[in-house]
């Protein structure tokens, strides 16, 4: 039983994904008595968390109930009061969490305040869903780096084009929508400068009440053309990273277009840990890279895409010459590829859509 | 509950994939008042049908019973009896049937005869699951040619080997083995004399009771070494194709080996159509394909491939000039794709396995 309600809880929390930032998506339901009393979510950064919804719409029946948590209740006073004390002076009598709080400084905090007040805590149910769940928020939180997921759509022969270059369209349409869920869920999405010279995207999320994201384009020597739909459209910001030597006009009349021009050290190419910190010291912790075959490879040489979320439609191309999602130099011994755990596998219409997490810690070294 | 029972039957069926060539592989349930009274299979050619053992193992019960049939049963006097006469004869009420005979000759005439003799027909109960398991039946009735199924084995980000060259192991021990399963199941394994000259293989089924395929290289200049474990091993005969101009010693002493050296019309490269008639009216009519991107290319550009089985690993490399299972020239714009239907997708040990059909006729052309 405890599964079930937990995985209503992930459900809750799940649908809030993209709308909490910096904080982590919670759910919580609370049940006595084999009824449920009381549902809650983190709804946004400075409102109540999960637990303090949830016990509102329980009132005083929540006495004698047990409370289901996606995360550790937290046992500080931020803009909130801290759950664990609202629990125990709710007279919760039992407490199940998905998973610790992933901040090592105050981990198992909150599950020592209710069990100090006598209430019997569990923990790991559905810790691997509330993992994922929140992976772009432990993995801020456990690097100072923002969470790169790097989301491709190929071919079931694996090509992310022909050998002529086209790729319009990959995917179904339910395909692509999912993309403009995916783009709205994140704060930021980035690009090679090589997609805006081509494809002239506007890199907007096209879905009913979607958020448009924060626009990043990787372009080392400022090619970006000052009539692109990412610079005059108004969609969304728009940031630039460059190397070192570019063209101070074309920085000039990029920033008058209201473009936010920064420089990295890299002197050729820019330097994209660099780039990621200086992200991150902005305030954004969440990164959706729809790049080509070479910024993807860059990326993952440096051990910096955090999820894959491939894309496969049911077709194939062939082509020697037709490249692929992963390009680069490459790997030079099948030992020493780099593991991924598959996290799902499903369809989004006829595609298939792999979610995956690289394991660069694992690589195995001959 | 129709489901349930076909089910079963299909189970029966599944099982006794490879063992039934060139017959089709056909499953039975007999059903009565809820329980199950008879269960039968078709083991072998010239042995009895699915049905026939069923009625056996219910005996005089079988009065009043449902039968539950993968095929139609058949309406005509082969080196068995017509298995629709001896449901008539032994009293069964109703006879559920997964999918009509494939042959547009006969399709229709059991149930007819059912039907003539009062007995309930219905039919297309799991008609996709139970095409699906004879597909290399369905097709060689159809086509008169062998069903070749592709297998290959790739990283997630498509690539068949490193950029130098390395492929092992790309997949995990229990892929390995569900491959010797699959070579077991097929009348014929294929490869490319490339992988001959590299790996030297012996493309055999190296499991517990694995039966051995007879082993085809398609090896337009007989450059297949004399020393070759396919050559010398007697593990399972080996046959070899070419195209006219070959090395007539070479030729010789391959035969003088035990070898069947086989010519077709192609000059320079093999002529694959003419290849796989060849093998055809050899009565072989399932064909495991184990070749790299340049051959699979070639099959696929002749419409020639019928099933794809891509095991894909957790693992990605990246690579510009990693090849890919399907090279060639390509398809040039996407929308000229070949559309392939996915059956399955399933994990085996950590590695994906998908199942997928090309569908050459639905090609768009623009």
């Amino acid at each position: 039983m405890h599964e079930t309600y937990m995985k209503l809880a992930l459900e809750n929390a799940r649908t809030m994904r993209g709308q909490t930032d910096p904080n982590p998506t919670v759910g919580c339901v609370l049940v006595k008595e084999g009824r449920v009393i009381g549902i809650g979510a983190h709804l946004k950064a400075g409102g109540p968390h999960a637990e303090i919804h949830a016990l509102q719409m329980a009132g005083k029946e929540a006495v004698g109930c047990t409370a289901y948590v996606t995360l550790e209740p937290c046992s500080h006073t931020g803009k909130t009061g801290p759950c664990a004390l609202a629990l125990i002076e709710a007279g919760v009598k039992q407490v199940v969490v998905a998973m610790l709080d992933p901040n090592p400084l105050v981990a198992g905090n909150g599950i020592r305040l209710l069990e100090e007040a006598g209430i019997h805590v569990e923990t790991g149910v559905c810790e691997y869903e509330a993992r994922a769940l929140n992976d772009v928020f432990i993995h801020s939180i456990l690097h100072q780096k923002p969470f790169v997921t790097a989301k491709t759509a190929i071919t079931l022969d694996g090509k992310l084009a022909t050998h002529t270059g086209s790729s319009q369209w990959i995917t179904s349409s339910e395909a692509r929508t999912d993309v403009h869920h995916l783009r709205s869920e994140h704060q930021a999405i980035m690009v090679g400068v090589g997609t805006v010279v081509q494809d002239n995207p506007a890199l907007t999320a096209r879905i009913p009440n979607g958020r448009n994201p924060l626009r990043i384009i990787v372009d080392s020597h400022l090619r970006t053309p000052l009539n692109a739909q990412v610079i005059t459209d108004g969609q969304a910001p728009t940031w630039i990273f460059t190397a070192q030597a570019t063209d101070e006009n074309k920085r000039k009349a990029l920033q008058d277009l209201g473009v936010e021009v920064i420089k990295t050290s890299g002197t050729e190419q820019v330097n994209l840990e660099e780039m990621l910190d200086s992200i991150y010291q902005r305030s954004i912790t969440s990164i959706l890279l729809e790049a080509g075959g070479t910024l993807n490879a860059s990326f993952i040489e440096a051990e910096l895409i955090s999820k894959l979320i491939l894309y496969m439609a049911p077709k194939i191309i062939g082509g020697r010459l037709a490249p692929t999602f992963l390009e680069g130099e490459g790997i030079g011994l099948m030992n020493d590829a780099i593991p991924v755990e598959i996290a799902s596998v499903d369809f989004v219409g006829k595609d298939l859509k792999i979610t995956a997490y690289p394991q660069y810690s694992k690589k195995p070294r001959t």
